[in-house]
């Protein structure tokens, strides 16, 4: 699979990141100037798919750099419903690598009414979003021609990162994001080894992450519902024990994303009670503690800041849904007839 | 499976929403006056499982009737992160049935401490969330013994529903949601039939549900995974469509909550969608047009105005539910080894 153009977009993301972060500085650190004058209080973010799982990490990175809480919006409201929503107080930010989805655009084009910062982050900064955004992003990510989203993916999270820096105004950390193409890189050339095989035969599965992780465990989980149809459903550890932890067993393993940091204990929490019900893992962990568990199968990733870590985990949740694809003799490139543009209301 | 726990606290809904919505009155009519008078210009709301899909219902109502945009807490913030969130300008709710999660009462004491309105919406009312709340709504649903919650999830749609009644101030609403529980006991005395087995031989399926049934297709694929431990996965029809689609097929059914509304011809495209893929697909609907199509199961709803429509519709999914977990052979009052409450951080 590694002639597919899905496995050529995976390989440029390091330096898609690497050329957003230096050629979009001025436009985000100028976003976050204006947002600032007009007293923050909290963020909306508009949102599907891929965009919509860059969104969770915003929601993470906002509130821990920023101490910004962030909603995500609920586009119907707009669209079917045309309810009276006031957005005092918001930044509100519209997410899509296309710039088409009318629901994404519409959201923006009632806060701008309202005289609210609007910020579109988009690989098509002439698209109807952009327009209608009084700031733009372009993430710069080139021509993405598979449907799994890979690249505009990670040129997104590197995006809402340095938002959340400049909006923090924060040196050191706007120092450890210009580290990050680096170990993206050095993530890509570990490789992930025969990993696929410990889902293999499965239909379904679970994924759990948490803290800036949950938005890899919702990624990953897509991809691998795209490329190979298995079923993987996404969870926050604590939201799985709260019942759906039923659904783990021998048919149905859990694939974990275990980051060294404060949320590591309960993802490993989910991780010993799905052994317990005789699921097999696949651990994606740059943790000694967490590799010294017996039986389950584990990528290695590169160590980086704990709330940098999604834009290196998810590469190999990327290279895991492009193998186990394969394995079932899927087109990675145009997947089970989904089309790359979807234009929901 | 009448003669279960499970059933019998089925059976009890509208008599708990009928009471609550008479006791709670005042108590609820406090609260929004209190909000008022502090400038409210958003929504936050903290919960884990049912709650948590209660809430996914006080987004749609609160957007709806009072223009109030919602956000769902990222509780591993507050509790794992220390992230100093600001939460001005907010109206914050806490919903827990026991009201023991630290996690969900950790948000409300950050938003106390900032001087902001607080509500508990539990029904443990000296439970340790209503002892840091503000104001404290009794869902009064007696003792719920059965791990699956129901009558409390229905009891805390009614409690969110009346209080976005009384923030809108709005009497035509007030009246409407008074009709709700003979509409809930007329549901309830139609039955479901034979319905589980559109879902029978799958391990897998998918719920669509939109506005406000967007919180319906969470809980009934929450009912499904913990008493039948199928992998059911709840989704807009609009994030369905960005990817997800591809698991749907002869292996993997949808059940749909199709609601005459404005949210009605999307969820009728998951499922022609689906029905191209050779997905069967069992309706939840109360709409000659969704039921004039064919080779699909169906399940009568009660009609009710459609923002009330969750109180309704989320019943036979319930149902459902205990009819695959009878068929199954699951102890539907204590399944796969669940704990009734769970203490995550």
């Amino acid at each position: 699979v590694t002639d597919t153009i899905l496995a050529t977009e995976m390989r440029e993301q390091p330096a898609v990141v690497q050329e957003l972060l230096s050629s979009q500085r001025g436009v985000i650190a100028d976003v976050a100037r204006r947002a600032r004058a007009q007293h923050l209080m909290w963020v909306l973010i508009a949102a599907r798919g891929s965009s919509d799982n860059a969104a969770r990490y915003a929601q993470h990175v906002f509130g821990r750099l920023c101490g910004l809480p962030v909603a995500l919006a609920s586009p119907s409201l707009s669209t079917l419903y045309d309810a009276p929503l006031r957005f005092e107080g918001a930044l509100v930010i519209g997410i899509s690598q296309s710039g088409q989805s009318p629901d994404v655009r519409s959201v923006l084009e009632r806060a701008r009414e309202q005289g609210r910062p609007t910020v579109a982050i988009t690989n098509a900064p002439t698209s109807p979003l952009a327009l209608v955004a009084d700031g733009t992003v372009d993430i710069g990510a080139g021509a993405e021609l598979s449907v799994a989203a890979t690249k505009t993916y990670t040129a997104s999270l590197a995006a809402l990162a340095a938002l959340a820096v400049e909006l923090a105004g924060d040196d050191a950390s706007r120092e450890q994001l210009a580290g990050a193409p680096e170990a993206m890189q050095r993530q890509l050339e570990l490789g992930i080894g025969d990993a696929a095989r410990a889902l293999e035969g499965a239909d379904r599965c679970a994924v759990a992450g948490r803290g800036p992780n949950y938005a890899t465990a919702f990624e990953a989980a897509l991809k691998v519902k795209e490329l190979s149809a298995i079923a993987a459903e996404p969870y926050s550890p604590a939201d799985l024990m709260h019942g759906p932890v039923a659904v783990l067993g021998p048919a149905s393993p859990l694939l974990a994303v275990a980051v060294e940091g404060p949320s590591l204990a309960s993802v490993m929490d989910a991780v010993a009670e799905a052994r317990s019900r005789g699921a097999r893992c696949l651990l994606l962990s740059d943790s000694a503690d967490a590799r010294r568990s017996d039986g389950d199968a584990r990528v290695p990733l590169t160590r980086v800041p704990e709330w940098l870590s999604p834009l290196v985990a998810v590469l190999p949740a990327q290279a895991l849904a492009a193998q186990l694809a394969g394995a079932l003799g899927v087109d990675v490139d145009a997947p089970f007839g989904l089309r790359k543009v979807t234009r929901t209301t």
